[in-house]
């Protein structure tokens, strides 16, 4: 049993001597995210702080700047993302706003992180894309899910090939539906759970797959069950990457008893599972009554509950940032740019055009920047003698060893038996 | 806290009085299946015997026979079948011996209780059907899962409504491959991992999402990505329902690390999680090797193991061998008869046909029998007045509702609060 | 990964060829413990029976029989034991009420079972014991817990090496409360919480810990934290044996949650966990509301709840009346009998005198049977070389091993690496 | 469902504007606990950080001083302590050490923060309780694990009254045995397995149970099952607090199967479980080999493994640190002081006492601070008439409720029915 720290050291490459630089944020937005942002920001000593804050309605603006010791705020976004103090826009706006935050923080030649999903679709997203990269401004993809720290564990070990080559990847979030209004409305979100909550899963998917694999084609179904809504509140995908590997997602605004936030990956030499929310080592049984926060989107407050310790950090906002801020100071790419809100959303598209057509939809990505082309999956035969292919091995109870194989010649599978 | 034990027993009716009948049986096939059913039928002081064994190898129905203390056994099918003391005809075959056994059972006019699938397709099926139907002998299809102690339990709150309506359900069964060469010979089986382990999942979909409830069309996806054969290691399918619900199976004989099996199913007022194998409240380190028998596909022999506690009884056999004889003997049907082996041979053939046309393909049902069709799952629209709709309502930290609702005319989404 | 199929037969040897009896039964008792006993044996194709039911009052005899179709009932236990047709009394009565009952069946020349515990102090099991073996008549111990098929298959994986010396086991069950009036008076019980339920956990524990190992001291701490009765209503306890690994138990009946029955075993070389009621992989949530029974002493109807799936089977009542009956037929002992039941009773007895005396006490033992004494646990020290006993090794992340070693001359405790 | 988010915000009040200072700090150690120390300092974007360091041997400081990027290093811990520009000293020195280093720092007036255990024995925690205190400087007592973000909103919960009154609260650390030679030594660590982590669980078990509630005495076991030391490898101690609530913690050094760090409270509402290292939520199996670093003392690396996603959160380092500065800038108390090592060591010492004299032994606390005594747990008793004492109270299956009841004068048991 190996102590290894040193690796561990290496995982954090962060936390080496990173005392570079300070950071002055514009935050836009002051719903949800908004907030989670700040906390992460604010929370466990950081160095970084929101400057200033910018929100439609007065009265949230500066209740908002009040309670996070947030010196300015405004309802005017172009002067947020100009204050001469601040050198990082941070847009945790509805998705409909984020193409002109985009745009005016570009022109401002700062650095611009963006909530997921990047766009409404793929055309809005490239065009963000293309806006960063031609200002030459540093951009981020805030999706944290891609930082949990159990996902970027996983992605270590995926690295190293603890589990063999990634055959399948499955990433699942259900809740009971999304806090704001604008989540339900098809035109400001640009559509519903997929478009919610599948950016999330989909990019977990091509983080564990490779995000040089290059995602070929998708089916998807979407519907909407439970909701008097247009947009679907249910979604499941497949997503056929160039290696044969093939990703999974699962979203619904109708779970029941919590928020279910599950990735499952099967390799050829081993298997991950997370369980990021609701099975966390963290059980509570209460016959007392509602008693303050169980986590986000719980439901009930008697009986077991599953609450989640830190939740800024569980789901991943913390290392997020720290590798935003990062990566800003030493002049790298962080781990998500917007090329990858572009790819996600394209993945996307065609999953509305699936659940549509019926069929199987080609990923459609006007630029593929993902070097080479993945290997494939499957190994070369391994032949058991000449005229046999090995199909599969095991020992038997009295000791002897069965192989099943192929015969070359005739491709009939026999069995043999081996001292 | 109610003990509510009459309830209990309802769900055992099994358990009340019933000493009617007992049997003498012919098991035909010594394999592993053979051995399971066997292992059930002559456990914990069952009334119930094997009388007869039949295998095409000699050396394997002598053994066979003497292991579990049965007094004949045969290399002749049509023999076993015929013997004069056994009235209940149990086929444990590869599924390209099951029509043929069927017949001469048929002929003899004893009960048939065939395992899974029932066919390696809908035609084959469909005509074993038709033969134990056309001769009035009792027929059962041997699907163990759907039998599983934790499943009626499930099914049994499903139908009291503990969980809304049906949604969706997922049911998963992957391992890393079949013990046998003919499982892995796409003829004598008919498919590879869909036919094998998606039977299993296709019909504990059916039980959740309800049997009354007709399988319209299903999309799949299957590859052969690891092992050098014909057949498809790798299948993922989902089927929608006339209700709107949707059942999603996935099968693979590539996973690492045991045999995976679970249902996950939502409904509109709960979930349900079952986990079947490799999370039982079991769980051991051992450091010390190979001791024993761990489970039924395990892998490893050192490390953290996931054993299962009694393996005939988590799976199934003992309650679906219990519910066939039980319904034998009062003259009524079992749970799962050859008509539902019938229906899952369609639903793969339809996923057979979808993996290779890449689009949704219709489930074609010569015969559906199921009475009424499922009403739909989404429910009327509820008015919060007269010109809104009720999207969603929640309770917010400072004692307020919150509702998000839609403009009846305008279609707008807005919030309120209320106090 | 051997399927291993044989060893598997040899731990369920009971299931071959086993028709050698079947049995009629005198059911002693129509509470929750002899509603228990008779769903199991007249439960799966069972060839047992109960055919006489006692109860002391004529309604609930009546009512019992009835359900579970027993031909005859009586208010009078010599009748129901005398009974011409019955060969096997089934003790199912309050505490109190054992001792006379099993001289009235030993009396009688019939093999009687007992449930837990035997007596309500040692002074009774031991009368009880030398009842039964001066009649000469087969006996047996109801300890169900010992029989559930996860501890059957851990005691299995024990015995084979799988983790090594015992060092540690801990048994607990805690639920809030028992059903009967009876289990609440002290006088009619023996005791509180530790009479009933105590009982279990120690028989759990010999039998991880080894029943050959002499258990020789205990300390307890029992309190009536809740409740306002006499006897206790939490307990915990110490046990030290003979090798010096040490039992600890801990009981109440104010848990809140369910029923919690957990074990947990350490040895040298591996660990075990088992969960027998509350995280057994079947897991619902619920919004609806009372839908049937969830599990024994389940709390709450709604949110989260986690049945377990064939009660008398995960509680061990199936697997502990095979191995009464199988016995009985094949003229060998069962697992359990009467002089366990009696090392139970004495061991509690001393934790009631640890719990005043607030000292350790002796287990007194009047007859020690099992034979040789247990070796100890400490093995010999490891010599790394002539003047170092090895402490710990363990490899860096250098690749280099560390050592820590004593200095054999000066005690001294150093550290050495080596490549 | 309320997102109730303020609530947790005050739980999380360090995250409000509390850019207050930034702090140098000398670390007094570079093993395992000063790499840990550091790691967490240093990370994350935190704006405290390690300026000079202090090892014994010059290769170590300057290797951890160059690996961490902190300007200064030393082997002379005065040197350290006295370095102009640091105004916080953390000490991770072995046990033996920490009376002197504390002395120094307390003459040089800075900040001091000491690791667990305070001292060897009560004796030493109090003289540098009374140095600290005389010497009028913040003092730390750097207890992580009561900081887990688990444990904070566990704690939070309780407070809130969501599981009622505390009965009992179980504390577990066992793992296969501490990496440097110094642990092994009686003489340096002042003791073995439970003054290693004996001192977590106290703390943790003090916590729930209310820092109020005066530990009056314990009964502990303690032995060297396993390695050829002198200090014990195995203890179990039980500690009885004033309102009659119970803690119980166990400690090992020859777990096996990784490091088992587990907490459970009972109380009359409710229950709660936390799992800190082996069930997490994330869970791999691997097949490949050694591939990276699992999680602190995880055993084996190939097989199911149970790795934690950021340890030095999960085990409260960062809250801890935190709290620590946040309280050193606000002017306040941190959660834990020098007081709180002091009653933590007087415990052990009792537990030390109680392991020879084989019997319960008085905690010793010469100072006694926290207010007022808790009242105790037992709760007037409910009468159900003017005659009967309520006992318990269930619904039956039937629609009626049982009661049982104790006679007020005869102190008779019975049960009645009620519609």
């Amino acid at each position: 049993m190996a102590m290894d720290w040193m690796r561990q050291v290496k995982l954090s490459s962060s936390q080496e001597g990173n005392m570079a630089g300070t950071h002055k944020i514009t935050m836009l937005g002051t719903g949800f995210i908004g907030m989670f942002y700040t906390m992460t920001l604010h929370g466990q000593r950081g160095r970084d702080r929101v400057h200033v804050v910018y929100s439609r309605r007065e009265e949230k603006a500066r209740d908002f700047a009040q309670k996070w010791g947030i010196p300015r705020w405004t309802t005017n976004v172009a002067e947020a993302i100009n204050d001469p103090e601040t050198d990082v826009i941070v847009i945790g706006l509805p998705n409909d706003q984020h193409r002109e935050a985009v745009r005016i923080a570009a022109q401002a030649g700062k650095a611009v992180l963006c909530t997921k999903p990047l766009g409404r679709n793929s055309a809005e997203a490239k065009e963000m894309l293309d806006t960063v990269e031609r200002a030459g401004v540093f951009h981020g993809y805030l999706e944290d899910l891609v930082y949990t720290p159990k996902t970027l564990k996983s992605l270590e070990s995926v690295r190293q090939g603890a589990i063999g080559k990634i055959l399948w990847a499955r990433s699942r979030e259900t809740h009971p539906g999304p806090h704001s209004a604008w989540f339900w409305d098809i035109e400001q979100a640009g559509g519903g759970a997929i478009i919610d909550m599948g950016c999330h899963c989909i990019e977990i998917i091509r983080s564990f797959i490779g995000k040089e694999n290059r995602p070929i084609e998708v089916v998807c179904w979407a519907d909407t069950l439970v909701h008097p809504v247009e947009a679907e509140d249910h979604g499941i995908g497949l997503i056929r990457f160039k290696s044969g590997a093939v990703g999974q997602f699962e979203v619904s605004w109708a779970f029941r008893g919590g928020m279910d936030v599950r990735d499952e990956v099967a390799g050829t030499e081993g298997t991950i599972w997370l369980n990021h929310f609701l099975r966390t080592g963290f059980e509570m049984f209460t016959a007392a009554g509602p008693r303050g926060y169980v986590a986000e989107k719980a439901e009930g407050e008697t009986g077991w509950v599953f609450p989640v310790g830190d939740e800024v950090h569980e789901l991943g906002y913390q290392h997020m940032f720290t590798d935003m801020f990062d990566a800003l100071d030493s002049g790298t790419e962080p781990r998500e740019t917007f090329y990858d809100g572009y790819v996600v959303n394209a993945i996307i598209d065609a999953c509305y055009r699936s659940s549509k057509s019926k069929r199987w939809e080609p990923v459609e990505l006007a630029v593929w920047r993902e070097g080479a082309p993945a290997e494939g999956i499957r190994v070369p035969a391994t032949m058991a003698d000449e005229g046999h292919v090995l199909i599969k091995q095991e020992r038997m109870a009295d000791g002897r060893t069965k192989l099943i194989l192929k015969e070359r010649d005739s491709g009939r599978i026999v069995e043999r038996f081996t001292e």
